[in-house]
């Protein structure tokens, strides 16, 4: 499975993109059909979001689920049924075409890539928007953290572990947890910062010895790509928005759409204003 | 040299006393002469305080000292030079008598244990009040975090690392360091609580491999007790209060008083008043 990951070096050619620095520009272009790349870089204050879309009939179990299991599924606002629009994410942002690529899915299988859903829409679909760890990436750089990913253009190492989320409906399956590896002063820093923006991720779930979170080999990932933990550094393990992709797709909906890994959502939010005051 | 740490287990004969549930309570029957006993448990919502008293011609340097290193000397009070009164810490206290038991020094040796300060009173005495590790250790149990320590009735194991603090004056030496052994997950929260209390000391200093900051075996603790660390539990450190207790001994001032190690000053602050909000 690819990463619906929005790291800040979320696809391997990830080159900060400067050209729209701000959110609204870069949704207009997006929605033109004038930008179909990843966001990453784009309107770096902004808060990107990761996008489940389903039918009604599943919309309340997700919406549980994502209650029951707050550090990866961090909601950021969900959708009326069948209703387009997100205001809280910016008042002119239109799920249908406002994110750069889609996948859409039936019965669990991707049926086709698309730059606007609009001829997929129905009444009963309800979108769900998810925070995405690119903000508290942000963050942790503003506070001189380097991430290794970041420096290498790398995608973060993402693995599946034998932490179980909390079952809601059809939905249920291992946490998936993101890795970046620091040493213990940084790690220490992480945890604070971090836990600051409880609506992405907030603080990490594990840090050390991978194996007491059933992660056999941490220079194997299950998604994204590996890098070294240098003599002195411990892995730091945050929730990471590759769980609810995962946990969507085992559920095998009759219709789902979700963005294309690192083709996000540029919301009006900035990643400030993710942050606890 | 002994610990004037003031764990909440800080002496192996420690029991919760609950004999005073308020500080001006058990500061009377201190005053009086009444317990000349450990203050572990005493008025147990209360901050309690360690104590260096020190001539004025060193004060500005003590001062200095602390100022550069306040995760270890996270100073709560300094009085007048020659004043013995601390309204800061409790309208009443005197810091002449309301410490159960002191020690007085001489070119750094220990020349006398006394219930009474005031016949070795000077115009020129400045008493240095530090936070103490006993109102984070609260925060972490009140958290539900068990410290093994607290729950055996042993002293916290401490060390001297590697981490040089910042001199100021005569005033130099290494970091000493006490440790908890806890799991990754307690460690995350550890470290959110204690971030909030800055003023005794605040987030640890390290976790994780116990070489990294010069400590050789984690079972042979320079100060207090050792402490078993299970499967699947880290060390985590943080700076300790018997840092600046070693550095004023390493400088050999001509005169010094200390509380005994244990014997604390009783505040009026309460342990929430030092957490942030």
């Amino acid at each position: 499975m690819d990463s619906p990951c929005c790291s800040a070096a979320n696809v391997s050619s990830a080159q900060p993109a400067q050209a729209f620095p701000g959110a609204r520009e870069a949704r207009l272009a997006i929605r033109r059909g004038d930008w179909v790349r990843h966001t990453s870089g784009l309107a770096p204050r902004n808060a990107q979001a990761n996008l489940a879309i389903l039918p009604e009939r599943l919309a309340a179990d997700f919406l549980r689920f994502c209650q029951r299991n707050p550090k990866p599924c961090p909601l950021l606002a969900v959708s009326e049924p069948g209703d387009p629009f997100l205001p809280t994410l910016g008042e002119d942002v239109d799920i249908r075409s406002d994110v750069p690529l889609y996948r859409v899915w039936r019965n669990g299988k991707l049926v086709e890539e698309v730059t606007d859903i609009s001829a997929f829409w129905r009444d009963d679909l309800v979108s769900f928007l998810l925070g995405c760890s690119f903000s508290f990436e942000h963050a942790l750089i503003d506070s001189g953290i380097e991430l290794r990913h970041v420096k290498l253009g790398r995608n973060v190492a993402m693995y599946r572990t034998s932490i179980e989320t909390v079952p809601a409906g059809p939905f249920h399956g291992p946490m998936v947890v993101s890795m970046r590896p620091m040493t213990a002063a940084d790690a220490i820093r992480a945890v604070q910062i971090t836990a600051r923006v409880p609506r992405v991720h907030g603080a990490p779930v594990h840090l050390g010895d991978p194996s007491l979170i059933g992660i056999a080999d941490v220079m194997k990932p299950d998604f994204g790509e590996s890098v070294e933990i240098l003599p002195g550094e411990l892995p730091v393990f945050w929730a990471c928005g590759v769980t609810p992709q995962s946990v969507v797709m085992a559920a095998t909906p009759e219709f789902c759409i979700t963005h294309a890994p690192g083709y996000m959502l540029i919301t009006d939010l900035l990643n400030t204003d993710l942050a606890l005051a």
